[in-house]
């Protein structure tokens, strides 16, 4: 034991107790070196040979034992107290303990009937892990009670508290691994307690594991002095208790004692929150285990120390099938747990090692919290009537789409005021946002100090604010994995720093979707706004549309982009996201003033639709195809395709123009590709096989024709979008700069029609010339031309 | 004053010296103000009309005023002790700031001849920010003395590290925002402590900036109670010294006492661990300053309060043009630094404001550390003969690629023993990576506590692990940024976590090449390893190959990407990385035996050349043209391909196969488009305008098309790559399950070359059945067919 503070003890475990845990930390250990290891013979019931050893022995041991002895003690005060329960696994490549555990309590064979809680059910175990056709080595959606999968480190802490928010009955305990402690996500995720309301949230209760090494080296935070340790976390708000040592008994005396410690201040912290009305923040336990990587395993292999060393991380003793010194260790480490007094003759977990194990849904793998969908209800989604905008005409009067869509929000947010189960996260920048009106329904969630000129700070605000994308995806996530809904706003260009962040949860869903009993969750709502052109303001570093580019890499079944031109259509396309599941929908929206060009109808349909054209904005009779094609996704870019359609109409009315505005972007995949891909007929019927194509896109240009090179009219298809060029300057410069602007357009459709005759050469250069009027004017100015700044449509 | 742990006080300024900073704070503040305001009047010498004003006020107030403090300061101490410094201001929006000082100390004018440090000169300063043609709102590549834009928070403290390393004599300050404080990259750059040599690497002075507010919240950092935040900054290890206060004279004096504590303090750790030979890790000194945000601005606007608030953060008085009470309290603000006591009649700055300022290259705008390309040497490369592998006959023998390139790194390493001017960095993984012959010339940094069982951790190590790519990246920008050269070896999959922070390096390369005052830097170099087609023990979420697609979305003038196939052409391709300036380059690379295709030589020309055909692996005879091409680039697809080829060749030995190899994937682009990219001549001549060709890529398969799909042979194009099928299971499986093995590229070539009989069906059907035998092989067996497994070229 650690001679810093440590919990004081009012737990005192009877020696049966003790044994009775024991027990159950041996199985687990058991059957997590049995998953690694074996193919055949799980209860050694005879010597073991090379062919009971699998070909490729895949997984990892260093952490099992950990996770083991926390699930077991997890096990006894979930049963003990009746807590309801679920635990996020950090260490996700310990998944051997999390199956083992879950296997000893039933739940992995509840969800999978063909894994019994008998000795062929064991070998089933055994032999599925890490084998083709079988089970993941990580925690996965295929892992009874999971819903973080841990391969990647850092986020495990922010999940936790994303399941704990607005879930007042539940215990989220998290296991966090010193590897996983180095990561920053997970550094920043230690302030989540100053978001946690004590009334209407859960608890959550981290373990910090100091199994003291990472894959190949030391951890920063074992190796600092326990004291700096104590303070680190102190600092962070948080009241920890040391267990340490390498001496099971002690180990569990002093881990259930802790264990009880922290539980009993939670609950008192949450009486007094709850019953006393007791505001300030209160220090939340948590508990620091300090115990050896690998423990129970070889001490030594081939000279080298491997328990409480780096060398345990993956598989401690490698050459089994092929060295027999190797498999005498292994089987003597195997039979070091005695399975002979831990399960029964047909392979079933003794009483002593289920001892401590709880029933029912209060079992770590059967938690309905771990399968979100079961918890899910529809959100209650107001009439969009009551926010649309009126449309008399279009491309005339100006709305600010966000701060429309805030109204939407504001109106779930009051909606859900009882039920507690819609979140709105964003780094800062709600109101930068333009979703300000969310405060009339909610506050911002808030436990640190606050000051009178404060504004919309509350201990129960459903809107989170933090300077972390990567807090406030994590938190998202466990929210929506846990079944609640909601939506993160953010910068379009910052949202990149959570590129691996939805990467893990997209695989995570197109995994879940595959699980019959994994249910749908509500779907991870991105609104990207402040976006590409309108960081006129900040610069260059705040420019980047790549986002939209990074999630049409994944799985198709999963991801959906939407890129709504006006207000009306952001509505739409909005409340499609709300209502969906098992997505991850980006909706890309500006907050600026932007023209309105469809009505609430018209939105709907053409969100309907996803892409469509726009008869009155082209010269559509339904007699003669067109000579060219305008194509438009985003709103600039559609603002900027219609004041050239303006441009064309005015000055070449002969050449027959069509306009074709995208809002959901895998429209333009063949059907074959994505469920939202238009079929090869469609596709032709809207842009035709062999007329020019002028498309001007939001984001990165080659993304469209990434999307589209299949299609017969492919070799017409000519776009424009960004292409890196920004500073700070102005609206225009910014689309001028990157060759979108109206003027561009109108050259490209003159270069790309032929036989326009001298009409189109004199518009050509006088478009050339209107660019070039624009540079002296902004040079002179620093403001755009008074002929852009004062268009309209048809105005 | 707080009340907590506060900087003793060795300075006792007099009051003159007091007079002397406030004078150059007043001076930088009215710089300031100018900027984000003024058109013309910059001193103010008639009053005020809104014709002076900025038609768009855009930059940042809220921040400046304490950055101009720190800079004031640090002039001081810079000046007084002869010291060597460079400043990375975290909260970058406070352009205004850096750019007044840089003004004040002459270093924008040296940098800028035709922006004079006189009335003209603060004329175009006040007019050029953030105005069209002007200079960007941030702290930017623009901005002398800068290393760091800080337009995306978050990053500062590990550039500032990055800085320090290797630079025994420098001084990095860095501001950290108490926004920037809450951000996951940030939270973690405080334990980076843990890996900077006293001896060895220059000193950081974090200067942690508590002005309470983002953009619309307070910060966590400035609202738990200070005893708390002392905790956290000691549990970071640091020693914290608090300066708070409004008043500026007395703040002046604490900060002073501040920073003179700090240095002394630093000093006699350096000197400790220099001569005295102490190794414990020392609590390395830093100062919390606590000011108003927006200090000195107006304290309330149209009745709200401003100033110590978040509505600070910008632009205070929004309205100042057609306003005349904001036009009356905007000239009241700037008149309140009372310029006419700052600068003489000609616009100058009086010998009192410049009384701090530090003279040539001392100044902050200055120092060479700031433009790295100023310190920067050519690396010893060693010849690459003394690392090739020999290649008698092509795909018969096996090397680990990665591991033939630590050899190579190695003697980098040991070449610059005494230089101290490379690194490598990378998470935890420089082993498992295979580079682990590093550790023959160098170790692993390492400053905090060790056990004897520890290998290869040293205090004076320049291979850098540490559990964060956030980390590994910002270190390694930072050293790179100040003139030296390095290495990050990543997991591919998770390198995306970096997405942003690349972005943003990128964007800095990008303007920096546009600069000729700033001289070119070595690359950032990538080795992605551990790649998505030898994820198959971690499973899903360890496979993503989008990392690629992210950087080819950035400005070709920066990004290269390599793909080579062997030992042989990794390492000339890591020979040009290492060799090159001012790139991003992206080497992806496996770590597992992989056949050796090409010899020294012939790795050279085929590298030199980017893609090329490789006629003994086809049917080439020079007389015919080839039925079909294979295509392939990454060394998976590189086997696969071979392997296809060689099926090809015995069972239909009519065809005529072209395979063509390509490392450098932006020569697929047209030269139009990127600098590497082929014109079509050669495009055609390699992959002809009507054959199909069949092409394995390592990424996702859409990439090739989005580089290819100008080419005239591209409706021809049929590419198979990874597709997000994925789990834990064996090599061949996951290429398998994502149609890219060589049974289904010779099914591809069957459904591709028209006319090939009754041979082909059947071929086709044994390659149906091979696929067949796999899936149940591998169920079986978890192991690949034997006969996979055992192929050799040619064998």
């Amino acid at each position: 034991m650690s001679d810093t503070p440590t919990a004081s003890a009012p737990t005192s475990l009877t020696d049966d107790e003790v044994a009775a845990l024991d027990a159950h930390w041996r199985a687990s250990n058991y059957l997590a070196v049995g998953q690694i290891y074996l193919m055949d013979n799980p209860l050694l019931t005879r010597p073991l040979v090379p062919e009971d050893i699998k070909p490729r022995l895949l997984g990892h041991w260093g952490t099992s034992p950990g996770l083991n002895l926390v699930h077991t003690h997890l096990n006894r005060v979930i049963k003990r107290r009746s807590r309801s329960a679920l635990c996020v696994w950090g260490p996700g490549h310990g998944g051997p303990a999390v199956l083992a555990n879950s296997w000893l309590e039933g739940s992995y064979s509840d969800t999978y009937p063909d894994v019994g809680r008998d000795a062929a059910g064991m070998g089933r175990l055994f032999q599925q892990f890490s084998f083709p056709g079988g089970v993941p080595s990580h925690v996965a959606p295929e892992t009874p009670g999971s819903i973080h999968e841990g391969g990647e480190l850092g986020y495990s802490l922010a999940h936790a508290y994303g399941a704990a928010f607005d879930h007042p009955d539940l215990l989220v305990a998290c296991v966090v691994g010193d590897g996983e402690a180095e990561t920053g996500p997970l550094a920043a995720s230690w302030h989540a307690n100053k978001f946690l309301d004590p009334v209407h949230d859960g608890a959550v209760l981290p373990i910090l594991h100091l199994n003291g090494y990472k894959i190949a080296n030391p951890t920063v935070l074992a190796r600092i002095p326990e004291e700096e340790l104590d303070r680190l976390l102190r600092g962070y708000g948080h009241d920890p208790l040391f267990v340490t040592g390498d001496d099971p008994a002690a180990v569990h005396r002093a881990l259930a004692a802790a264990m009880d410690t922290a539980l009993d201040r939670v609950d008192a912290h949450q009486r007094a929150a709850r019953e006393d009305g007791v505001t300030e923040r209160p220090p939340w336990p948590m508990i620091v285990l300090r115990t050896p990587k690998g423990w129970t395993g070889p001490e030594e292999v081939d000279g080298l120390p491997v328990e409480n060393t780096w060398r345990s991380h993956q598989v401690p003793l490698s050459g089994v099938r092929d060295n027999p010194e190797h498999l005498r260790q292994l089987e003597a480490w195997l039979r070091s747990y005695r399975p002979e007094e831990l399960f029964d003759g047909e392979g079933r977990p003794t009483p002593q090692v289920l001892a401590c194990v709880p029933e029912g849904e209060a079992r770590l793998g059967s938690t309905p919290y771990a399968n979100g969908g079961r918890l899910l209800r529809d959100l209650p989604l107001p009439d969009l009537a009551n926010h649309a905008v009126p449309v008399d005409r279009p491309g005339t009067a100006l709305h600010e789409p966000t701060k429309v869509l805030g109204g939407l929000l504001e109106s779930v947010m009051a909606a859900t005021a009882g039920r507690r189960d819609f979140r709105v996260v964003g780094p800062d920048e709600t109101a930068s946002n333009r979703l300000d009106a969310l405060y009339h329904a909610t506050g911002k969630a808030w436990q640190a100090g606050t000051l009178p000129t404060d504004e919309h700070l509350a201990h129960d605000g459903r809107v989170m604010e933090v300077l972390s994308e990567h807090l406030c995806q994590g938190w998202l996530e466990g929210y929506l994995l846990t079944g609640r809904h909601g939506l993160f706003s953010s910068y379009e260009a910052f949202a990149h720093i959570v590129d691996s962040m939805v990467n893990q949860h997209i695989k995570w869903l197109r995994t879940s979707r595959r699980l019959p009993w994994r249910r749908p969750i509500a779907s991870l709502n991105y609104l990207l706004t402040s976006h590409v052109w309108r960081q006129d303001h900040n610069g260059f570093s705040h420019q980047d549309p790549g986002f939209v580019d990074h999630i049409l890499n994944k799985s198709p079944e999963v991801v959906r982009v939407y890129l709504p031109p006006d207000a009306n259509t952001l509505l739409s396309a909005a409340d499609h996201a709300l209502r969906s599941r098992d997505y991850v929908n980006v909706i890309v929206a500006g907050k600026q003033p932007t023209f309105d060009w469809l009505t609430l109808d018209e939105a709907r349909a053409h969100c309907a639709r996803g892409a469509g054209v726009w008869p009155w904005a082209g010269t559509e009779d339904g007699t003669r195809e067109p000579d060219v094609v305008l194509a438009c996704a985003g709103d600039v870019p559609t603002q900027e395709t219609l004041a050239a359609a303006d441009l064309l109409r005015r000055h070449l009315p002969e050449l027959a123009v069509r306009v074709v505005n995208i809002v959901d972007i895998a429209r333009l995949m063949p059907d074959t590709e994505h469920p939202h891909g238009m079929p090869d007929s469609e596709y032709d019927a809207l842009f035709t096989r062999e007329r020019p194509v002028v498309f001007a896109y939001h984001g990165y240009p080659w993304l469209i024709h990434r999307l589209a090179y299949r299609r017969a009219g492919h070799a017409h298809l000519h776009v424009r979008g960004y292409k890196e060029e920004g500073t700070t300057t102005t609206p225009f410069d910014m689309v001028v700069r990157n060759d979108l602007d109206r003027y561009r357009l109108v050259m490209d459709v003159i270069d790309r029609v032929p036989g326009l005759g001298v009409r189109a050469v004199a518009l050509r250069q006088e478009m050339a010339d209107a660019r070039t009027r624009h540079h002296a004017w902004i040079r002179e100015h620093g403001t755009d031309l008074p002929e852009v700044a004062e268009w309209t449509w048809g105005g």
